[in-house]
């Protein structure tokens, strides 16, 4: 037996969990805060083209989907970066802007994979634990090489000021990533930061407000010297052809998206009010998902068998954090329904 | 102004520059070895399927299309892996093997990305330069954390039997990632190596012969061990639902792959005969792609400036090593004359 092949780092790391991916049907998936409506039809117009120009390479550096993303924004493409999903572009943020001496921070609790980018790359972490309501909080002259900031917060919902993000990116000295994954369900965002900081990127997803989660493609955009180191390093054809040509569609369709987000605003209300009346606490989510605890006498991990027995996947994280709490995909009207039926005999 | 906030290494490297992709659809295109065919049948019903689905994520970790490679190579599942391309297998090669004091091992002159990817994570290099006719060579007591060794070899086409590279893994006390981006055009392959040692990976990609570069999708095979590496540490959704469909489509149909490979070896075959003819050097090609040295009196730049000019595009590598050659991808007949009526001209 040889010695072991494998960095000491990755043998001992433990490695970031998707939700579940149920094979059964009939489940009502409410664990991954995926869209429960099409994507546009656009989308189905260009699946339907030519077989044929898979033969060929993708454009390296996705020029005409970054055309389309500039217009969006009104900003230049050496500002867009098109990666394969964001996740893409967290890693790369640490392998772009962090020495092997510096630190990556986070909230605790935010989205789980920040934590396991960092021991991935050997990279001390210095945690900003939230306080109970989660509201923000910093720590007095914190410093670190990079700051993953979710906002809309995940698992939590909550949005935080654009003021306050603002006053925090200005006073660090680091490179601030604010993940905005969950930002078209919120009522602000902090794109303007990210085109007028020197040290703000702003990432974007389709996977859930365009309701292609599947396709993996997520953007960033930011100064154009730090999206230069992003080319630099990320693979060579990072993004498909197809998820190319297909978020050129979703993105030309702006409108099948923002109808599909207020559908999904209008749930969210309706079923917060409803859980509310249940004696669930429901905190006021500016995203796709509800982050609630259960009402006395009932624990978060009780709830989420009882659902999953009943065929609605939901998600529980369990630890000191985030175990009193359940994460809830708002999708339809008909599958929130069937929620609330469902913890009314839990 | 800040201070840099991008790591150093990533503001010196000199980035990977893929080959051209030109937007004018008149260019004969030589340049980067895709391949002149379409793709399967197969592959253009799963695109006409339902659009709905890609508002879920895909499987993390694409069991069924590793269920599907597993049956092909009579392998097991722990034995698979499966990439947003080769390239992402190449980067999680150094993110799992190489610790911080380790070195990377590949032949000069082989695929360009390999001392990119090891500028990328700040690793020591031992290149082996290769003889003047690009055969098997290797120093004594050689030793590396991490060898990639492309075979056939790229740029230059030429395969090294099994039996030397088995004696090399042998001897080898790395990881030895055995790169056959072209081996379906091979008359052999290694790929009973990667299922019977444990310090050998296989990586394949569907870009050549199954004619899919544009859907980015490589595989490993090898020992399970290294390849719960990979998924320990891979972006948590790197392929796409969609990737995951074509692919399963493509390797359900290998009697299509099979026919093109046929055609563009027979091609190949001839194409070389007729470059000799022209006073062209022509290596023996096991793979897509021709590696040729001009006749006396020609330089390589200028036969491809020439080239251009006529509006076919092949690849020239300046540089000590490869200066002296061109890259022709083999493509198809008609192709092929218009190429050797253009060099009779030049």
């Amino acid at each position: 037996m040889k010695k072991d092949l494998t960095r000491k780092a990755v043998l001992d790391l433990e490695a970031y969990t998707p939700g579940e991916q149920p094979k059964d049907k009939s489940i009502i998936k409410l664990n991954t805060n995926e869209n429960a409506y099409p994507p546009s039809r656009k989308v189905e117009q260009v699946l339907t083209g030519p077989v044929d120009r898979l033969r060929l390479y993708p454009d390296p550096v996705c020029m005409e989907l970054r055309e389309r993303i500039a217009e969006i924004y009104n900003c230049s493409v050496d500002q867009v970066f098109v990666g394969n999903g964001s996740d893409e572009i967290l890693a790369l943020c640490i392998r772009a802007f962090c020495e092997k001496d510096g630190f990556v921070g986070y909230f605790e609790p935010s989205y789980s994979l920040y934590p396991v980018l960092a021991a991935i790359y050997e990279m001390e972490t210095r945690p900003i634990r939230l306080p109970d309501d989660f509201s923000w909080t910093m720590e007095e002259d914190y410093e670190a090489s990079l700051f993953f900031l979710a906002n809309p917060n995940a698992p939590t919902s909550i949005l935080y000021p654009k003021k306050t993000v603002r006053a925090f990116c200005e006073g660090f000295s680091g490179v601030v990533l604010i993940d905005e994954a969950y930002v078209d369900f919120s009522r602000e965002n902090c794109m303007d930061l990210a085109l007028s900081m020197e040290n703000v990127i702003v990432s974007r997803t389709l996977s859930k407000s365009f309701s292609l989660a599947g396709l993996r493609l997520g953007y960033a955009i930011g100064p154009k010297v730090l999206m230069e180191a992003f080319y630099k390093i990320k693979d060579s054809y990072n993004v498909s052809r197809l998820a190319q040509d297909i978020a050129l569609a979703a993105l030309s369709d702006l409108g099948h998206m923002e109808s599909n987000v207020d559908r999904i605003r209008q749930t969210r209300e309706k079923v917060s009010g409803e859980l509310e009346k249940l004696g669930f606490v429901v905190f006021p989510s500016e995203t796709n998902f509800l982050w609630t605890k259960p009402p006395e006498g009932k624990t978060a991990e009780g709830v989420f068998n009882d659902l999953r027995e009943k065929k609605i996947l939901v998600r529980y994280f369990p630890g000191e954090l985030t175990g009193d709490y359940l994460r809830i995909t708002v999708a339809t009207d008909g599958e929130m329904r069937a929620l609330v039926d469902a913890l009314r005999g839990c």
